[in-house]
């Protein structure tokens, strides 16, 4: 069993994850950041001793988890010290294992897919955490990590996890930006985005309750093209008018009979 | 006091109205709607008479809803029995109070900001409703009833209504079609939309609690146009690769620093 891990990275997923392993009886080693400042503070949240480079890292714990941005992650797994002998994951939707093959022994990949941010704590209860491993046995040891943090642990491989990534940037980057134009629509009529927090919430009970396919509403879903005029007309701003006509006019040709 | 009502139109808006209203013991006299099996359905659920057109209806009712499709609203309000004596109200958006001017001495709009559909019961409990009203008396008729159905009613004049309407068309109708899309990617890999529920969920209480703009994440956000490019070319459909260009595209313009 893992009882023991070391971080690399101090973002929001590495932040996070320190935190939710702590709690689950997981003791934080090391906490290694180019920017020492943030790695000392994550470090210090979970009694870990923090580095700001890997040269003088020795990872004595049994799992070292890599979470830093995507286009990083070649550079750190080329100064890994050799030889590694902790199992080494990452955390990416979008990088595929086989990155630590040359490098690493045992590895894998630990996706948990939620969206991390530093305003606000989540817990991964009942977050799917997608596993990908190296061997059966690293696989098992992962899982078995895995289930003390979540309910919904899935074997994900390569591609797989590259696909979950795109469809999590629509119905969760994409929303995200949705909302911040609604809201920016209101704004300029000094008109608070509280009006629409219960629309917001029931669209996505909806959603995950009938399925979005049984919940689609709205002028396009109508057909009501001399609304979509009139909106269209009304709406000033460049990119929000772009945005509008696109998606109306995918959501009319979807729907046309 | 309002305890009476009819109502014009048969859809998803004048249905739950008509079930909410009926809860709260206002008695609905006639639905009106001309497909006759759709009225008698909808009449029959709160004990009311269905008819199938206006010219034998004398109505008696304290209160008129109509709820038809925008384009359909000047034919019905020009065919309304003369003298009209109830309040009469529009429930829709984008329609301009006056449109009742010509025909109709007290008059005004009810507007409930929800998402409504056949499958799925909602409670207006916290759901805003935009009240507007062709006098200070119909107005205070108008609160006193909405009151009865919702904590959150506000004065709203028609400009506001037709931007709340628009934003509401971005932060539900736009944001639904998405998770449409998440959906349809997953099954193309032959995974289950279940996947995507925690970040749909979170995604939508983080955007409220925090506001959108300090919630948004993904690659967009981070600049890395690298990731942005392998998605665009892992996106088969046509219609998803636009979308996919055109809102990542205004999320790095957006936070181009």
């Amino acid at each position: 069993m893992i009882t023991t891990a070391s971080i690399i990275g101090t973002g929001n997923v590495a932040a996070h994850l320190a935190a939710l392993l702590n709690c689950a009886g997981v003791h934080i080693d090391m906490v290694v950041g180019r920017d020492i400042t943030r790695a000392r503070l994550l470090a210090n949240s979970v009694e870990a001793v923090a580095f700001d480079n890997l040269r003088n890292c020795v990872f004595n714990s049994q799992l070292l988890i890599i979470s830093v941005s995507d286009d990083a992650y070649s550079e750190v797994i080329s100064q890994l010290p050799q030889p590694i002998t902790p199992i080494v994951v990452h955390t990416s939707g979008s990088v595929a294992m086989n990155i630590f093959e040359s490098k690493v022994q045992n590895f894998g990949v630990f996706y948990p897919l939620q969206t991390f941010s530093t305003e606000k704590q989540v817990s991964l209860n009942h977050v799917p955490v997608c596993l990908e491993a190296s061997s059966d046995n690293v696989y098992a040891e992962l899982e078995a990590l895995a289930i003390r943090l979540s309910s919904d642990v899935y074997k994900i491989n390569s591609y797989q996890r590259q696909q979950i990534h795109i469809a999590a940037v629509f119905g969760c980057n994409f929303v995200n930006f949705l909302y911040c134009s609604a809201k920016e629509l209101l704004q300029k009529s000094n008109l608070p985005f509280e009006l629409l927090h219960p629309l917001i919430l029931e669209t996505a009970r909806k959603a995950i309750e009938v399925g979005p396919e049984n919940a689609q509403t709205g002028p396009a879903k109508r057909g009501d093209v001399n609304i979509i005029d009139k909106h269209h007309l009304l709406i000033d701003d460049p990119e929000l008018k772009a945005l509008y006509l696109l998606l109306s006019n995918q959501i009319l040709n979807k729907y046309d009979s």
